[in-house]
């Protein structure tokens, strides 16, 4: 079991475990952390039946009481009325009981785990147990939680870390194809912003990595959560400029995401045209040559595109754009890479060279 | 303008302003801050036709914005639903502006926009500007913001700190005794718990307070905030004991609250049956003497009670304990006074003994 520490002041810093053991360890290990009597596990149905029996097993045998709770595998169950049933069942059983909150799924189960551990009783304690390659390498770091509201994507949330992160690489083995191409896109994003062996490390191991070669997956992951460990620690709350660079390809990804209402793209499809633009852009500002952006969009046809074209409206991703939290003041900033491990954060982008971009990117994604 | 600060870790101390000025005063000081260029004022009616236009006035001469936002004042305000509706009216206008809260009113006008500011893009900033003497004294400082659930009373909240806390004593001129008195018994938790110069300022002044007094008012608020500043910086987030302090009366009174559905009886009127009902308990355990607890229960007379019987149902009062997030691990743990100015946390209070009291308070509250 590998350990990557997330620093950050007072005694709130936590540990990221890396691992291809059983729920056995998982059991030892929070017992260790002592977080109570009574675990309450927010999961999908899929996960569920994979998984639910070892992990009650490996609980009780450190006696501790799993109370699993199903959520839909998609972002619907990000809504307001999915976060208020979950809480609401919580407070149900939260009876003469130390509770603690388990998130076993990837990003949509991540999020709204969080920001009901964050809220519920102004806070209580929760583990990370992320199921898919995106929510490893990225979104159960960081203390970055959310939820929907019909006006906006993770338009509701708070910052609230997890006491562990416990990444198991054995729970990739059942993950679709297509979710490991979208957990990919988040890692050649950490090669382009900060790791240029890694980026290499991926444009030589593309194949291995698609096979679900152990290894392979285990460098990924360890190095993704090393990267995202450090720029958390660095500027936790996205004050000091430094975690902006994580947005890296999500300016143009979430517009397309918004406009796209959710339904037929991978965050990591979504994030892939948005750092295709992002290049391209600073490409034509002149902050990026031309072999740079060749292997950069080389490595990014990994993550291929849906088969079916898209019907993606120019006008709604425009729109979509001027609700973003990085657009401020009205300004567009925008994460640009100048070369492969480096990028910088722009303001006053031009919107006309924005525009173009885009309507580029929204023509081959709705196929015309 | 008198200055106490609450101090916390890294850069997020904040400072509680206490003054007699007019809203001048606050425009310039908000400037101060650069907090942005539009405020997102949320009040209720009443405070609204009181003082909306000198505010709107002082922070136009100051370059900002102002856009008011009314609530009913009532708990029912603290609901899921105008939650949202607030979220929603903010994203709506918070489009290329720097948006800023803005809490102009009671406790619940701070828990509602506490908590949105908390949440709304994972935390804006927020200034408390509590026009009710509960509020300057107790619920604007400290960082408590919550919402209600049916199934529990600030059951979803945060720890989110104001930018600034700005207690202005003109504007209590304008408050019912009623609410001058449910402010009040704050004041009396904070000599009984900590400072006896204050217990013995406010046996001698009562008619004063009572009248309006503008010195004694000011000496009251100034203390009680210096207190409740001091507890939140030595205990941020209750995880060590000391904050509990301020629990005292809390116990008891937030079932009875419960219990009532807060439909007729003031934050205060609750607790001060919290506090007598704790120094009885005190009294029974020998921990109080008699001639201390005559003294606080004499004080505490002061908070009268509402004048019509009540219908509190004991099964529902105790009910409402064992929800209580204060029960802990299935034990009752009580904040009791040993003397003025002293209080101790004390764990595994029989029920029992908390029966007999609660009975016999009921019995009173009711009228029979």
């Amino acid at each position: 079991m590998k350990q990557i520490d997330v620093i950050l002041t007072k005694s709130r810093s936590y540990p990221i475990f890396i691992t291809d053991k059983d729920f056995s360890e998982l059991g030892e290990t929070i017992k260790n952390f002592t977080l109570g009597s009574d675990a309450f596990i927010i999961t999908n149905a899929n996960i569920h039946k994979l998984y639910a029996d070892d992990l009650r097993k490996a609980f009780n045998r450190n006696g501790i009481q799993s109370h699993f709770y199903k959520i839909k595998d998609s972002e619907q169950s990000k809504s307001v009325t999915e976060y208020i049933k979950t809480v609401t069942k919580i407070s149900s059983i939260d009876v003469k009981k130390k509770l603690f909150l388990v998130a076993l799924g990837g990003g949509v189960v991540g999020d709204l785990c969080g920001f009901v551990a964050a809220t519920y009783k102004r806070g209580i304690p929760y583990v990370q147990v992320p199921t898919t390659l995106l929510a490893q390498v990225d979104s159960s770091i960081g203390g970055k939680t959310a939820i929907d509201l019909p006006s906006g994507k993770n338009l509701i949330g708070a910052f609230f870390h997890p006491v562990l992160v416990y990444s198991n690489i054995n729970l990739l083995k059942s993950l679709p194809i297509r979710q490991i191409k979208s957990g990919l896109a988040e890692v050649i994003k950490y090669g382009i912003i900060l790791d240029p062996k890694l980026f290499e490390f991926l444009e030589k191991n593309q194949q291995k990595i698609l096979n679900r070669d152990h290894d392979s997956l285990k460098y990924i992951i360890s190095q993704s959560s090393r990267i995202k460990a450090y720029v958390v620690s660095v500027d936790e709350k996205e004050t000091k400029g430094f975690r902006t660079i994580l947005n890296f390809g999500h300016t143009i990804g979430h517009a397309l995401e918004t406009a796209n209402k959710y339904s037929n793209l991978t965050h990591g499809e979504a994030i892939t045209m948005g750092m295709v633009g992002a290049c391209e852009i600073a490409s034509e500002l002149g902050l990026l040559r031309q072999s740079d952006l060749f292997r950069m969009t080389s490595l990014l046809q990994l993550i291929k595109l849906p088969e079916k074209a898209l019907k993606i409206d120019l006008k709604a991703i425009l729109d979509a754009f001027s609700r973003d939290k990085k657009f401020i003041h009205g300004k567009i900033r925008m994460v640009l890479p100048t070369r492969i491990g480096h990028v910088i954060v722009a303001d006053d982008i031009p919107f006309k060279l924005i525009k173009k971009i885009i309507q580029k990117q929204v023509r081959i994604y709705n196929g015309n």
